[in-house]
């Protein structure tokens, strides 16, 4: 990471300005990490983890790139978290081996933090703030009030941020639910109260900007459950996200209607349901549930198994019940599956692929193309055009999103009575001037993606991945030269993986024969065993292409004995 | 491939019956292929190609098993194929290496695989028979008439075949237009006809059983042309399938009404453009189409630019513009760009992120969100219910789609007043038996996956697929021991591509270690190099999991000099 140059920093320094500095959260949906830097004081607002796409094979997710935090340590005041989702908290765990900041956040969203550092326990011992929506708190020169919005997990807030400035308002995760499970509904009154006195900046949730219309209530989904638990001739088996507790408070609620006991299946699962029971954001009678170990001692018509798998994740519950490998769980002709959620883009094939294995077994299965099984829990078009009229920024930022969401966003800000005076659809890195009368992109760190592979924080440029997928689509070969006093000791050896047999078989007699000849060239040349490497590398690759039209990763060693 | 003994194989001759084999079209979409079989008499509907998914990395298609075919050779007396597709001509060509067959088809169809055939030559000469919708041919026992179906492609027939045991109507892929661009609308009277007169069975088009209703006439593209046309500031740049005369008709339509020149760009959509004008299919003057080369003549508010890259298929047109790649057109701020193709399920995240791009570079998007800008094909539940009551088969299969498509519409069959006597959810391989009586699976032909890749036929099992696939997820190693006389001449030689680079610097010297100790062991207890490269293998495996949670793909040399 690499700050540009600027050669106005002193007389910058001198005028009134906030910085606005996204780290992550925007091009596309995940890692959300946003800075907001004001007299030399940075607060954090969020730090999430974000999955990785196809083209990104073996990984197993991408966190935001800390160089710019860990270069202004000292300026950090405040990590500040909205909701309680990996793509929002994910990544504390990896940003506390490296520095450690007050932690604020809502009773359930910190429980949930806290229960990441079990996992993956922080250098030294964090600082945790409760915060409530409704109080304000005072960090450096920002004044902060935490107000209630709805969304797929219990106890979402988004963030007033007031300063000398103006005022900011971060919508964190939202959606406008007027009969939500949990009772409470988002604080609209809060935002028109800041709406009135003037808002400078909003920062907005666009991951559904592109929808119409307002997104339908988690009510909804109290019916389409009462009617597959009528229908349901044996078990049912529901997959959800484990963060989603409203959901699951519901499947819980009309489990106990049906006189059906609940067994919990997955480590995840398990670990949020009982953190919220503990908080009471579930509510449920302790024999509600059953060991997942004893299914077999209930009738099936009694029983609800739930689980994770909505994605298709290889190794999720639906995923193992789909394949037969459940330890548990075998699935039988009757039984009835629910697979209550949306599918991440990426995700599709993978969902249909165990759809059609659950059907193919036997089972009824529920699932997305079925009308109610799911509501979004981010607002569609017109709950952000809501929110826009009611808080009248005089600056626009829509974030949470890749870019067609964040146009779509800035596209209805556009259409609104007051419309905002500017709106910037920002990349991740820019760092944003936000000053009384302008906002403005004026510079922008550097950052890198920093991919994670099994727990493990890899200092990763996009070789590794490049490198499989070279070898994912062509094919590699390692070809190995043993040398001894500048002579062959013996023919080239190759080897080749993931080739097609009938091409190899044409192509390694010739390419054998190539290499040989060119060996014996460089070496009879004087050429060191790194040009030869480099050179034979290069020949061979045209050679290859030339041949059988394949361009495989190659690997030359040149074995000096 | 290998065919189940059958003792009854006499005894079964003497009963009249029929058998349907589907070589492919069932499980997943795509390698629609069906025989049927009467008094030794074999004809073929339909040869197609499958598109792979993301768990085929590499693969370019594709094609159905033919080995019970050339196993039953001199049985099969003809090849009909109901459309232009893809996937149900594109795997003509490799069939046509082995066998040569009759081929019945439309005009149009027939022309469009005369083109394959330039492209990959067959064995011999092909007879080509052109059939006419409300005409019938005969073949040995069968009497086939075609009916005239709507697709999404012109001149696509059903079959109606009738034997001395009853009529089996095949329906194509099918849609209902009471208004298409080509004017020809499905012939619902002959399928009433037969309907009345008693259908044996009828295999049908299962692609949209699970959406509601009726697919959308492509009479509404056109108003949503013309708004997308009136609005456009400059160029206009449509993708869309090479294969969708009807759709391309539109844009031509569309162009000339705004005074604009279409340039094409890409071989396929010139060669489809090419052979449906000269057949009629297509009308347009000639002059309003430019040399792609030459649109720099041309001002921006009189072109249209069209092209292929719907699916965000790496080597589209599309594609290319989105990566600033394309030889002639490169994305200027105004230019409006349509995308008018549902996407395949598995292309998501890749139209996405070339949707993303686009708009990043400041043109207007019009893609699958926006309302009417694509019509699907195929017919939807509506359809499919209205088809199977005119028809009232005694025994009904779906076809073309996968098993949570297939099982969706036998269960519309179920609803409509006169339903089947029995419905079978087949798989690929399957064999039925059909008599006046009775339906049934019967038997059943192994067969394999037969992947294509450039072209190339390859003779594959799952194996390098399965090596692509470690490699992508866990890297490879590759480690080269150098021995002479039972003695190792230097230390041993490792490389690893795909690692995390963290992961390989703590986990080398380890793994280094552990091969000298081995290997050392293992030639002083005299172990042949065989034996040697089998025991380090499994050695290092389970040794390099251990260490770092991995499991990569080893590859042991054993240089001997």
């Amino acid at each position: 990471m690499k700050t540009k140059k600027n050669k106005k920093t002193r007389i910058d320094k001198k005028i009134d300005k906030i910085e606005i500095i996204p780290l992550g959260g925007l091009e596309s949906i995940g890692k959300n990490m946003t800075l907001i830097k004001y007299k030399e004081e940075i607060i954090i607002i969020d730090c999430g983890i974000m999955f990785p796409t196809t083209e990104m094979p073996g990984i197993d997710f991408i966190i935001p790139d800390f160089s710019y935090l860990l270069e202004n340590k000292k300026k950090i005041k405040a990590l500040i978290a909205t909701h309680g989702h990996e793509d929002h908290i994910g990544a504390i765990p990896f940003l506390f081996e490296q520095i450690n900041v007050p932690l604020y956040a809502t009773k359930f969203t910190l429980a949930l933090i806290k229960s990441k550092f079990e996992e993956k326990p922080p250098r030294g011992k964090p600082i945790y703030k409760e915060v409530h929506p409704r109080k304000k708190i005072k960090i450096g020169p920002f004044s902060i009030e935490f107000i209630r919005v709805n969304h797929s997990i219990p106890d979402g807030v988004a963030l007033a941020i007031e300063t000398d400035l103006g005022t900011i308002i971060h919508s964190g995760d939202f959606k406008i639910d007027f009969s939500p499970v949990d009772k409470e509904v988002t604080d609209l009154k809060r935002f028109a109260d800041y709406g009135e006195s003037g808002v400078l900046l909003f920062l907005s949730d666009s991951t559904n900007a592109e929808k119409e219309g307002f997104t339908k209530s988690e009510a909804i989904l109290e019916k389409k459950l009462f009617d597959i638990f009528s229908n349901a001739k044996s078990r049912i088996i529901v997959a959800t996200f484990s963060s989603n507790i409203n959901r699951i408070q519901q499947i819980f609620d009309t489990a106990q209607k049906f006189n059906r006991k609940v067994a919990i299946s997955g480590m995840s699962m398990q670990k949020n349901i009982r953190i919220a029971k503990s908080l009471s954001y579930l509510n449920f009678k302790d024999d509600l549930i059953v060991d997942i170990n004893k299914i077999e001692a209930y009738p099936k018509k009694k029983l609800v198994i739930l689980g994770t798998g909505t994605q298709g994740e290889p190794l999720s519950v639906l995923t193992r019940i789909s394949k037969g490998t459940h330890k548990h769980v075998s699935l039988e002709v009757k039984d009835s599956i629910v697979i209550t959620a949306s599918v991440i883009p990426g995700n599709e094939k993978m969902v249909i692929n165990i759809v059609n294995s659950l059907m193919k077994m036997g089972a009824d299965v529920f699932y997305a193309k079925e009308k109610d099984i799911h509501v979004s829990g981010h607002g569609a078009a017109k709950e952000l055009k809501l929110m826009l009229s009611i808080i009248k920024p005089k600056f626009f930022m829509p974030v949470h999103g890749e870019f067609k969401h964040l146009k779509a966003h800035a596209e209805i800000a556009e259409k609104i009575q007051e419309k905002p005076s500017k709106t910037i659809i920002a990349n991740n890195g820019d760092i944003l001037e936000l000053t009384k009368d302008n906002f403005r992109k004026k510079d922008y760190v550097n950052l890198s993606q920093i991919y994670v592979e099994g727990q493990e924080l890899g200092d990763i440029n996009n070789k590794v991945i490049n490198e499989r997928r070279t070898i994912l689509n062509e094919g590699i070969m390692f070809v190995t030269i043993v040398v001894s006093e500048g002579l062959l000791l013996r023919e080239p050896h190759l080897v080749t993986k993931g080739f097609i047999e009938d091409k190899k078989m044409k192509a390694l007699p010739l390419i054998s024969k190539e290499v040989l000849s060119q060996a014996e060239k460089m070496l009879k040349d004087n050429l060191t065993s790194q040009e030869i490497e480099t050179h034979l590398k290069k020949r061979l690759s045209s050679f290859i292409y030339k041949n059988i039209q394949k361009r495989p990763l190659i690997s030359v060693q040149i074995l000096e004995v």
